[in-house]
């Protein structure tokens, strides 16, 4: 049994704060570093690289719409050439940051509301997909369990991850609920622990009405902007080592 | 006799346009492209390195201020570490786009009011400088002749590249004039082509009070963005090639 | 006979110009002022308003999606609470220029997408008309013919008036054709002539398939940033006058 | 004795908070109310707008550059007519929420760099008085203590209110430290207190190098974002009461 644990990382933006990425470093092995566009900037780019070099966890781009002030959760009408040249150009600026630090980027993993979309719409999976491609052939793409980004990595030649949530509710057809519901997402604590554990455990996770859906997942995100995630997650990754999980980097050699 | 042709390329954003690019590329042979900051957007930077390569031009990133309404000619009091993560950022973005191309970054020139700050303030010059080594580290550092910018390159271990421009009038110091004053652009041909022919065949450009100012230049600035730039360009490159003052990018071999 | 002549203007920002307002000024009866979102900025906006008095023009906010990049051509996902006050604010910026030169707000024109949702969805049409009653109760609410957004604008109790196209091809359900088509925009004179001709006369346009469809138009709308707008503007405001059709802004007394 | 409590309000931005504005409304007297350029969006502004009315909170604008990296404490270089026109803009979008709450704006106090250069230099602090006067002409306009602000703003025919900081650490003229510096602001609960108590019951401050500087101050400024901000002004309102100070908003009839 093998798992990454993610979390989105870098996403203050001047002299505004979200996360408590301190902390939070220690107890993840994947960080997505938000690229200057929904979510943090160039200086915070930098300091989230270094800290994540210092906690010896691995790195990803996060990019999404160019949108600060809905953070990269409203959907944004591009068209498939102007999301790859969107990917290309957050990728590209998180890219010379690692580059500088001596780290590699490790994974790419779109935001919040790009990242729904290319769940769904095989022709935006398809322009984030060649966009890693071309800018990270090595890199891993990441892309909801199930999803059309996943099977666009695939197609396009990437390594992809399935990625499941641990606090997220899910839909029926194994999508993520929309955080304009109120149960969006999910805070106690004794829940998101019994999500995670069916999800690695028995691959699968509970839809809105109760059924099962299976899933076979490879990382696991906690939401660094989420109140207290990093006790979430601190305590879960106790939990699933103490029942000889072996919490690990996607990238990381077996 | 050797010179390099350098313009501001890229700098359209959205549906706005500036420049004639498509025609200016056919005349110059160094190409400073606009990072999305203070202009230019990832649509237009990764058609610009297409374009520039249809060309044979080479190119450059030219980051500027993060000052979009201001086309980043407004000071703003950044520091130097904020200048250096801003320079990191843009260049990263360029560079991207042109290892898609099989290009190399043959250049960086900062634009604007940076440009001015980088000729007098040695703290910014040399924040400048390192994020140009920390990223392109064999390009070349363009700044204006007797500058700090051009002395902090050499310092950080950087080629460098003395800029002179064709139509911008000198102060007495050897600076630009400020755009601020009435003739701070020059629009006259002629005296266009006769501060160009001073520039490389006497070393020298007179300052507003009428003396000279001598300067040894390795490139000649044309603006992208002035009136009549492409025929200003067409002109006196054909009249300098007719004196046979060889027109040749930085970066080319001898 | 009794038309208005509308144009979106003052959408120049920063460096960039859009428009030849200077020009088209002379034959529109009322003028489309971006706020700063989509297009324009405070200076523009302060002149644009001086230009349209100097004129003789009656001034309207054209609000939009915040998304300069895209030029409010694109569909963001703004909830209506978050659509209300993106227009509240928008239309309190125009009015207090408007305030400083002494003129009222004409009218209240949603720009791009935004127009183009509110005239299919109640909810954002609502949202729309309650940002214009509650900001400026006595200006004109325009909308596309038929649409969702005249329809809640009489509701909230507010005037409105019914806005057909110059030069936009018709679908067959008396929508706008996506911009992301080729014949989005008609280009020839003697079409859009002809259109206008037809909306006016015989109270009807052509529909994609050929197909007429009815309408009673109260303004029409000739684009600000197209090409040859000037001149098209120009020759049918004088045709329609050579026919006695009365030009005047929708606001003006009888 | 009589004194006004005024702190920086509706600061927070799309997905990111910044201040305990919900506490804070209890304990001030004045709110400057950031409006969407340096800080706080249409959002935020229409719901802080509401919360002061519930508080019985006067409010006022609180316009800063345009510079929401930089929280508005970059200096940015602008002409005094673009000072001009971003000032009326901003103090618009404010006034139209006001007017929506049956509010009217009590005062405009710049924000931050912007602030800071009015205090000093004759032409932006004109501009500013001039904007506020051809907006909110029957509003008071903030400004330091001794400052060029406060003269223009009586020059141009305005009420003025003299500011002084509770937790700014003040140089030997009497302007405020740089937040650059480490002192900058204070962080100690007694300190502060002293300070304000010297500020009210002497009309006097203590620079640098600890000499006194004279001032007398209608309005006292507790910063939103401060870290315990919500507790000091509580004790410190608490402190002033107790000595029977009359802690009223400038325009509050005596």
């Amino acid at each position: 049994m093998r798992i990454d644990i993610n979390a989105d990382m870098g996403e203050s933006f001047g002299a505004y704060t979200i996360g408590d990425d301190q902390n939070l470093f220690q107890y993840i092995t994947s960080a997505n570093i938000a690229c200057g566009f929904h979510a943090g900037d160039y200086n915070v780019m930098n300091d989230t690289v270094k800290k994540a070099k210092e906690n010896g966890v691995a790195i990803g781009a996060h990019p999404g719409y160019p949108d600060l002030q809905g953070f990269g959760r409203r959907n944004l009408q591009m068209t498939p050439r102007e999301i790859y040249n969107c990917m290309v150009y957050q990728i590209g600026a998180l890219k010379i940051f690692a580059q500088i630090q001596g780290m590699a980027i490790q994974h790419v993993k779109p935001h919040g509301a790009l990242y729904n979309t290319a769940a769904e719409n095989p022709a935006v999976a398809k322009a984030i997909a060649e966009a890693v491609y071309d800018t990270v052939p090595d890199a891993y793409l990441f892309g909801l369990c199930n999803s059309e980004l996943v099977k666009a990595g695939k197609e396009a030649g990437l390594k992809t991850a399935s990625e499941a949530f641990a606090d997220r509710q899910y839909t029926d057809d194994g999508r993520l609920c929309s955080r304009l519901l109120p149960n969006a997402v999910l805070k106690n604590h004794d829940e998101i622990l019994q999500q995670v554990k069916e999800i690695i455990f028995h691959k699968r996770v509970k839809g809105l009405s109760g059924g099962w859906i299976p899933l076979q997942a490879d990382t696991i995100c906690f939401h660094g902007d989420g109140a207290n995630v990093v006790e979430h997650t601190a305590l879960i990754r106790q939990a699933l080592e103490k029942e000889n999980v072996f919490v690990r980097s996607v990238g990381a050699p077996a």
